[in-house]
């Protein structure tokens, strides 16, 4: 057993998006547009992420109702298997977004560090 | 109606830190902590953030449980009146968590700003 200060911890920043009430961009969607870019399909992004159709066409509205321009196009005649794409703006937002994210973990490491010092290796049991 | 580009936009980061299964601290729970200096009980903290005793008491302990020290002690005869501070320690690690929201805050200004300039003023209505 080991008594290594915050041996098991990890740091999970978050970045969300919101534009009024809906969440432009956020982990999921970045991930999403991410796999449609590597599947050509939304169907099968959802899929890979366990995701429903519905929800993941849900997720891909709101962030073509977003943005200025669309950040996935469907081709036409598209049927729950149509293919799909990024649009420039979209393979461009993606971008942004993953250097974002490592902006932000890279600055987080000094505070995480700082409060790793006082975690235990592990957590005591739940009494 | 405005067409500036991302008038409603918000960016909403959020840093959680792990350790092991457990969420050891993160914006909730900071604001936990936040409330058990203010109100020196862990009742009054819950009931000002909306949650249930029980939850109350289940972040706390989860806390507790994570830190090498407690975050936060009960009086003797801790009944659900009774009073709770946050220790020195969990004074520290509330201020080291601020300071790290604060820097994540900064660093990501630079990046809500490239992505904000592709949002629209709102969003489109869902169909």
């Amino acid at each position: 057993m080991t008594r290594t200060p915050g041996k098991g911890a990890k740091l999970k920043p978050q970045v969300r998006v919101l534009l009024d009430e809906e969440i432009a961009l956020g982990p999921g969607k970045a991930d999403l547009l991410e796999a449609i870019a590597h599947t050509g399909s939304i169907s099968a992004a959802g899929k890979k992420l366990g995701m429903s159709y519905r929800r993941t066409w849900l997720l891909v509205d709101t962030m073509n109702r977003c943005f200025k321009q669309p950040l996935v196009e469907t081709s036409t005649g598209g049927s729950r298997g149509g293919g799909a794409r990024l649009t420039p703006l979209g393979s461009e937002v993606l971008t942004e977004y993953r250097t974002l994210q490592a902006e932000v973990a890279a600055a987080s490491q000094a505070g995480f560090l700082r409060l790793k010092k006082h975690l235990r290796a592990k957590p005591l049991e739940a009494q």
